[in-house]
């Protein structure tokens, strides 16, 4: 049995079209190569790492595996100096900070995610990974133009048509398409509206007719029967995170993994965890203060205003305050390692699709 | 070729798993028989319409195909008497009426869409259709167990796996997995947090893993390849409403339609066209006044505070004020008939199927 669509197979030069979502501060060199050793395209998130790091775990990688990669990056705009909001957001969190005891961060907030930069791209030209992945759209033209020059594909991931069209039309040679239902920051660049993101069955199905290049299908996808879904719908792969997440490679605290377990856990797209809005597990926090709040400090701010607060909840064992991702989809429950995931689902997935026959 | 699963076409006895979802006040006799004949699963909305109305409409839709049919009914809470609240959402709304030179409604708004009562079971025991479906949960277990003694199907919608559980607790037959993707009223009953809403593709897996009874994928689906895709995530069936609306037998404004048309239509979960959440083409109300707002008068009352506003923007040209639902899947530019099109979609979905084999 042969996948359907095997473009993204060719494109990359990987056996299982499933990307491994590149999810930052959640996995690492473990991850990227346990997906990689399995067949998928194992994905290293470089957005909060420097590029010293950034050189040393892709070093690490190779030294463990010989297989294709993914490096991912952030391109949003810095966050503008705003001395006022991010005060004011502060004073809104100070009750907060007084009902924990934990020290309220100053102004000005640093950011630990930082867009990609001109520096960063010669360290990507020095390192020459298959798949450049970026988030929030692309770095400017030229910058891409090197990425492309160093010999990598470049993919990103649109959340309507219009941004899809947009990615194509610069020249992308695959295209995520994030469905509302995927954990983790949205890739909107051009839409601002989190009302009207569109889910993945619609969205995907909008996509693979409008562009010629092969589509990623992202969003609520983590077993055998959604990635053949994928397929159905004229998808030529699929990107999985949150299965993942419960992967012994995650590098995730023990709380977002019991939070991930519950059976009943409720996600919500929430901006009040870094600015941003990205699907997460409805937490006090985002109860409280959102899901969207137009008061909150620009992307990534939103998160080091949390950090002290973050780490003293978590301490007494509360998620109240956590970034707890995690998109819609099921969880595995088999604590399978992700490169054994990883070819599980490939083989449920075709499977499946041999079913129908 | 066959389809991969027939539980429901035994149930209901149809040839095609495509149920025409029930839109209350945008399609009628016309839409049931078109679907029915073509061999999916008719349905004649009842929820707008009196006792008198609903015997001559299954009158002559019996009289133009013997295939079986489903009515469906609202079981929502009656509203209660707030005076004081539609008072303050007419002056909200007061500019508006200005604006257009509208004249007011009164306090207290009447209600066009009410819930099922003793009296529509009384009814249906008599025309036993083959099919009944609720929309907002299910109506009092003594209720029901009238309709299932009468021989019919009983089958509602659930947005989250718990409603799907509470459904199937509750003895239906079969339960709509409701995608936020879908198109008009969410079928919400225990949930009321629009923020947690699930897209289909993550609801049909988790549902189906859930229940025993077949279930009926809506949201999002208006072509073979998203037919198709429901069954490979373990539907039974599809529920397609959207795609139905471009239909000649569909009763919608042509402003409705043209909206319709429209390649770049947003649409949004509201509350303000009708007091619950629907989906809806992104209108000048709702983004001024929504997408959820908490002032507004319980359901169905927002529409009737709306209606004379409507009427003269209508007369003008503008659907600035007007119900425009619609879901986030594809709408058919063929202007095929409903059974045209019913048939077309079966067939593409098959060959879909058929060519992953």
């Amino acid at each position: 049995m042969m996948w359907p669509d095997t473009r993204l197979l060719d494109l990359f030069g990987i056996e299982l079209p499933i990307v491994q979502a590149p999810m930052a501060n959640a996995c690492g060199v473990d991850m990227a190569v346990a997906v990689a050793e399995a067949g998928g395209l194992g994905s290293f998130p470089c957005a909060a790492l420097s590029d010293e790091k950034i050189g040393a775990g892709v070093a690490e990688i190779r030294s463990r595996t010989g297989k294709p990669i993914n490096l991912n990056f952030f391109c949003h705009e810095p966050a503008p100096a705003d001395a006022e909001r991010e005060a004011a957001w502060l004073k809104r969190l100070a009750p907060y900070y007084a009902e924990l005891g934990a020290e309220m961060p100053k102004v000005p907030l640093k950011a630990s995610i930082v867009p990609f930069t001109a520096a960063t791209c010669a360290v990507v030209e020095e390192l020459r990974p298959t798949v450049v992945s970026f988030h929030f759209g692309l770095p400017d033209a030229a910058l891409v133009a090197r990425v492309k020059k160093a010999g990598c594909k470049v993919i990103s991931s649109a959340t309507t048509l219009r941004e899809a069209r947009w990615l194509a039309e610069r020249g992308v040679d695959a295209i995520i398409a994030q469905g509302a239902e995927a954990g983790g920051h949205r890739g909107m660049f051009l839409e601002t509206e989190i009302a009207t993101q569109i889910g993945t069955l619609a969205l995907v199905q909008q996509i693979v007719g409008a562009v010629s290049v092969p589509v990623i299908a992202a969003g609520g996808i983590g077993d055998g029967r959604s990635i053949a879904a994928a397929f159905v719908l004229g998808a030529a792969g699929v990107q999985i995170g949150t299965a993942y997440l419960c992967c012994p490679e995650a590098t995730i605290s023990p709380l977002h993994w019991a939070a991930l377990a519950e059976p009943g856990r409720e996600t919500v797209i929430t901006n009040v965890l870094s600015g941003r809005p990205a699907r997460g597990i409805l937490t006090r926090l985002v109860r409280e203060q959102g899901p969207i709040n137009t008061a909150i400090p620009a992307y990534p701010l939103a998160t080091p205003a949390l950090a002290p607060l973050r780490a003293k909840a978590e301490a007494k064992g509360s998620g109240d305050f956590s970034l707890l991702w995690s998109g819609q989809g099921g969880v595995p429950v088999s604590g399978l390692g992700a490169k054994e995931l990883t070819r599980k689902l490939a083989e449920e997935a075709l499977s499946r699709l041999k079913s129908l026959a």
